[in-house]
């Protein structure tokens, strides 16, 4: 089997398996690798930072009894740092940015056995959930390029619906991970508040982790690199028992809620109920427990905390000062959108900014204790299908039809960020027209391996992964 | 031997087995422990609410297979709630406040068989580190009267210190636990952030915990209770190993780094001075490896922040529409440098307190890349022996005097809080005139079992239970 074909029918793991056992070279399914980003990436725009050489540097000294075993890996180009690298947060500001020093990210990642070898598009700072940047235009869905790969993490996923990569790194402060990998038909999991290093940015709303092809190479990655460091805010022990395990066996029978249900000012898509539903009549066809219920969230009270929270995150962040770039930023060196957060966050008083997390906190109560009775929350990822490009437009100067406009696209997202539980978006249904529509599940803060369980079971029950886009 | 001599000549854990064995009823102790309440919280006022009845009443349902089978227990008036109490914290404006709701920790110190009884005394809103309140009067050393019990926790400290029970709860934000352990001859242990339940009230620098004559009794109560909900923003396990079987063996040979070195603008009493020097050369007897290394940190970058997150923290709980009292604080309700805390805070920008935070965690990094080279670091807990009763004068209209004055008391504790370290002050040391002067240890986040175990050497080296004040 050609090594490009290799890349289409095998996971990460698989690939990794084949190098350990010298069926396949490390390097050369790097530049197999590089092939199929300089052949594929120009429909997409999905890769902004290409470190080639750095990676065959790399891989020249890699240890094949790592995990991943050298497998090539693409960083979402968001705060993730690597020593004398551009990190451009999707932002003209950053054009010129060359990191100080190396993410502790970056070292596990290479513990880890992968081998960064370039950086994926995100929206400008993460603010918007489609990747089309000022920066660097946008970014295009596999399935369908008039479409967005969703965002912030669009680039990463648009990356692994092309067939570049496996998997690829991703965060999610309000939906960052989840969301495009229901625009692109992939699983993303966002961890558990605190799993994986988890910082006061976004007061704690925004993690990492990874949108991957397969269920279990998700696992595999956070077993490989989870645990926070102790000083830390936010942090959960590594499991007793790996995630891997987990996602290759049936989850005992749960009791499992659903929900499609939006609040007023929110338009459910027919075919996202669909997709939960068909979900729903699955999970009881395997066995489990299901029932439609839903937590009574405030979404006025989540909205203003969110809006908030990110626009002192953005006054702070564009401020002068700052630790990046001290200067600060001056009001066309970033998207209208952007520049607007930052405003508004200057007018916040911290003693707001404080109601903001305990709203969030109040939020997170009221979940826990809804999932006190329930072992999954399962809802639509998204209450729309993928977006066209061009609706979600940083650039318009309109702060509050910008935050109504992505309302679709975070309804079902953000309330899992605010109570910190690990939820994922599992790609189990598409359109007639053939545009890919996730279901989320969720879980108790901690609870990542049931996940696992659950959308391994899925996996097998509906595999997905040989449905790929056509080129 | 009398119940009065019991509760002299045993700890907590002691009492709790002779209950066990039936040699003494829970009952009889309850009222042995009223008895001396009455007969000496007169002379320190530690004791603000009595709630005997109700202790009496929960005592005859109490199941002695409890760790502390039943044993009475003060908990700090400082946003401890327990349904239907007043929860003073302090202050005359919250003077009618009756709790709509029990903290989960009342639920924690019921499940381990404590018997709350009553609330002992807080500075207002934990702010002073002298307890002397406009609302309740100056809490009293035990070993000196004219001197203060320290603070926060002041009415916990002097409580034990005075007797009347074996251990209490104390909470700790800036080191409001080991201060007035300090100040009173305790062993007064801050766990490390999240290992009890720990909120995002000042950006999760405050910790609960006691204050107790033994260090096993420390080490049982936190194994009794420790491991926070979940959704809580900070989170440590339970430690695989239980703190009491930590607290009753030498550690092994550790790397101990002490320091007696204060800020420029802070001076060191020479009994401070000798504490800590008499407990490194103690150190070193015992086997370990000690030498005197400071971490460089920014104290001016310290003080700012602490200020900035506590004024931010105080215009939030004092401010219109917060949680508790929704109408929000008058300026004549609360002290005078408490309202000037708020009005500060109120000036104060969200960008500005999340900078503060970064701060934290920046001092935080620091600390935790100095324990990578040693096990424990030893200061003196204050740079001055117990400070006199008016010294440090809420009700004075001197803001930056007050945050000055403060400084000796706070210029050894507050980095700990910031770095989420476990720190705990031992009562090591007296000065000529009899007052007690605790030298700290601090290990790095989560290794509450090396302070026991190092705080259980020093006990047997240099016993201090029998060492009571003269009453």
């Amino acid at each position: 089997m050609s090594l490009d074909a290799l890349l289409d029918d095998h996971d990460g793991l698989a690939l990794a398996e084949l190098i350990r056992r010298g069926e396949i070279a490390a390097p050369e399914l790097l530049e197999a690798v590089i092939a199929r980003i300089e052949a594929r990436n120009p429909a997409v725009n999905a890769v902004v930072h290409r470190a080639y050489d750095e990676a065959r540097a790399e891989l020249t000294a890699r240890d094949p009894a790592t995990p991943f075993a050298g497998l090539p890996f693409l960083v979402k180009d968001l705060y993730s740092f690597r020593k004398g690298w551009p990190c451009g947060n999707g932002s003209d500001w950053f054009a010129d940015y060359r990191a100080p020093f190396d993410d502790p990210m970056v070292a596990r990642w290479h513990a880890a056995g992968l081998t960064v070898m370039g950086k994926t598009a995100t929206s400008e700072f993460g603010l918007n959930v489609s990747t089309e940047t000022r920066r660097h235009g946008p970014t295009r869905n596999p399935w369908s390029l008039e479409h967005s790969a969703g965002g912030s993490s669009g680039g990463a996923a648009a990356a692994v619906a092309a067939g570049m990569v496996p998997f690829a790194h991703a965060s999610d402060g309000g939906g960052s991970i989840r969301i495009p990998a229901s625009c692109c038909g992939l699983f993303g999991l966002k961890p558990s508040r605190g799993r994986n290093p988890t910082s006061d940015a976004w007061a704690g709303l925004a993690v990492f982790h990874a949108v991957s092809r397969s269920v279990r190479d998700s696992a595999a990655l956070l077993d490989a690199v989870c645990g926070p460091p102790r000083h830390h805010p936010f942090c959960l022990p590594k499991p007793e028992e790996p995630f891997i395990a987990a996602a290759g066996r049936d989850p005992r029978r749960l009791r499992i809620a659903w929900t499609a249900k939006t609040p007023e000012d929110v338009d459910l898509h027919p075919e996202c109920r669909a997709a939960v539903e068909r979900a729903a009549a699955l999970a009881a066809e395997l066995g489990h427990d299901v029932e439609e219920a839903a937590p009574e969230i405030d979404h006025q009270l989540l909205r203003q905390a969110m809006i908030t929270i990110v626009a002192a995150n953005m006054a702070d962040a564009l401020g002068p000062d700052n630790p990046l770039l001290p200067e600060g930023a001056r009001e066309g060196q970033v998207e209208t959108i952007t520049w607007r957060f930052a405003e508004r966050g200057a007018t916040i008083p911290a003693a707001q900014y404080l109601r903001a997390v305990q709203a969030v906190r109040q939020i997170g109560e009221r979940l826990a204790a809804f999932m006190t009775r329930y072992d999954v929350l399962m809802t639509p990822t998204l209450a729309q299908p993928p977006m066209r490009l061009g609706l979600l437009d940083t650039m318009a100067d309109d702060f509050d039809g910008f935050n109504r406009a992505v309302l679709p696209y975070v309804t079902f997202t953000q309330m899992f960020n605010m109570s910190g539980q690990p939820a994922a978006s599992v790609p189990l249904h598409w359109t007639p027209e053939g545009l890919p529509v996730g279901v989320q599940i969720a879980a108790a803060v901690g609870e990542e391996a049931r996940l696992f369980a659950l959308a391994g079971q899925f996996e097998r029950a509906l595999p997905w992964f040989a449905r790929r886009p056509s080129r």
